[in-house]
């Protein structure tokens, strides 16, 4: 038996403890730094949405994906909560002045990835291959994964009719109904034989605190996933993106009312119903237990919140040590 | 008879006194924008080399084109003599930093003209719609015409082998000595119907100081190119690169000198004998006026460098005077 809870410090330099975590943006990443900090360097693999991966002026552009490689690689802007410290934005201001609607806030380190990107994809490379290479060159100590290599395009359906995911989510600033998802080309869409390696090594999986609906959603989607989830008989704990009946970040609790789920930690975990055996909830939401327990789940409540990084590897060594109690 | 000697600033706002001006990189650009400042605005169209373009990092750039764009809508980098003003090259550090070799120096803000200008290459438009667009938002005034809409791509022989243009020109820092030149894809090339309008309805044409071999050249190899010219009864001056028996700027008296010709005013004379009826050279090349006289070609010497913008207009209105001389 593999004992995440014994001090996680014994691990560093360890090759073995497997850990495999599936991430959509913010939330994700954090977490994902979190168990990357809290692992041996080269023992967390991550599955990342790319669900909301986009065309944007001929370049291919995938914002969790990348906001996930950027928080690993250390060198994610903490204020904005996307792209690069230290980032500028001249070439979209160039851009703009040349009569480009600039909406979607590319930055100029930014743009290198995503031109080096939809170079190697045109090239015939998968992303895949794309995204390990350049995670390799920022110096990412875990494997990166998106969690297919075509393309899938969620498009919601609001008052204001279909909106493609980041026309919604940036574009017009969340503020739409959410009535419907379709995630477009999912049904192409392979699990990539590093996603399931990654998977079948695992030792724990991890559900970061992404939305439920269109981070984690999609990656449960991609054909062939959930059977290999539900398959897999290693400990998986999902983390509630829901704190106190609201998102920590983005509008994932809109989003649930909207579609008719309950705005909880345990609405959440009822979305993972048969698939996760753990779920951790806030302290806020410590009353949420007895429900999450009638779905089969054990819950663990703690902090739930990722403030800064102390934050985000204690909640991480958490995370694992619940993971360690359900082996 | 047009009367270009007369006070040009009469011609302001005056329209149907079309020159049609064949340019490179920085000298052609330099002149260039001198005859847009003596002509009435939108009675310049300037015919712009496009055999230095290349493909870079999955990006279409077109060095002279740009040059030419960004001189005439004066946004150009007066110190470096390529790129925009006020550049900064965040981008570029970051595609470095992504282990790429960043030889070919892209600032931020012209990535955004390589950026828009692939995109829409790509959705299908020709690189004359491409140009026409992109310079109109920067406020051009003159007509900017790619020589053609097919790629062409001037490959240099060398004792090093083949090296394409950019490679020999901004890599190699034109060390390499140039044995000869190869225009790839010319054959397939053909005069676009607004350069065929712009040199129609030309009532002078110049052909600026401009490298003979690589800038201008490859814009008479363009299939039918010549003969339209040769066709065309207007006016015809070139005027001298060479000053003093030296290139302004550039490699072309070493390309000169290397590929058999005479490195003199006219030596680029002879290049263009039976095309031009009127050549400029500069005080310092008086001496050579018998020679180019012998090619059938009249003379006029002057001031020929352009050290800044009042230069720029001074030779531009001694061109047009020239012309109006050989009408």
């Amino acid at each position: 038996m593999i004992d995440f809870a014994t001090d996680y410090g014994s691990y560093r330099g360890e090759v073995g403890v497997g850990v495999c975590a599936l991430a959509g943006g913010v939330g994700g990443a954090k977490l994902a730094a979190g168990l990357q900090a809290a692992l041996p360097p080269g023992n967390l693999s991550i599955v990342a949405n790319t669900a909301d991966d986009f065309d944007l002026w001929g370049l291919r552009i995938c914002p969790d994906l990348d906001t996930v490689m950027y928080t690993l690689a250390g060198v994610a802007n903490q204020e904005t909560g996307w792209g690069v410290e230290d980032e500028s934005f001249r070439a979209l201001a160039m851009i703009s002045a040349y009569g480009e609607d600039a909406w979607f806030k590319l930055g100029d380190k930014d743009l290198a990835t995503h031109v080096l990107r939809t170079q190697r994809l045109r090239a015939g490379a998968r992303l895949t291959e794309v995204t390990a290479g350049l995670a390799a060159v920022l110096g990412v100590e875990s494997t990166l994964l998106p969690m297919c290599d075509e393309p899938v395009a969620t498009t919601l359906k609001t008052p204001e009719g279909l909106l493609e995911f980041q026309e919604y989510f940036v574009r017009r600033g969340q503020r739409d109904e959410v009535l419907g998802v379709e995630l477009r080309g999912i049904e192409e869409a392979r699990v990539p034989a590093e996603v399931s390696e990654g998977i079948s090594r695992a030792e724990a999986i991890i559900f970061c605190p992404s939305n439920p609906v269109v981070s984690i959603g999609p990656i449960l989607a991609v054909p062939g996933m959930r059977e290999l989830l539900t398959n897999s008989s290693v400990p998986k704990v999902a983390v509630s993106p829901i704190v106190g009946g609201r998102a920590l970040k983005g509008p994932a609790d809109r989003m649930l009312r909207s579609l008719g789920h309950e705005v909880s930690a345990a609405g959440v975990a009822r979305m993972y119903e048969g698939i996760v055996d753990g779920f951790v909830v806030d302290r806020l939401d410590g009353e949420e237990e007895t429900g999450i327990s009638a779905l089969g789940m054990r819950v663990r409540t703690t902090d739930a919140v990722m403030r800064d990084e102390p934050d985000r590897e204690r909640l991480a060594r958490e995370v694992l040590n619940f993971c360690s109690e359900l082996v």
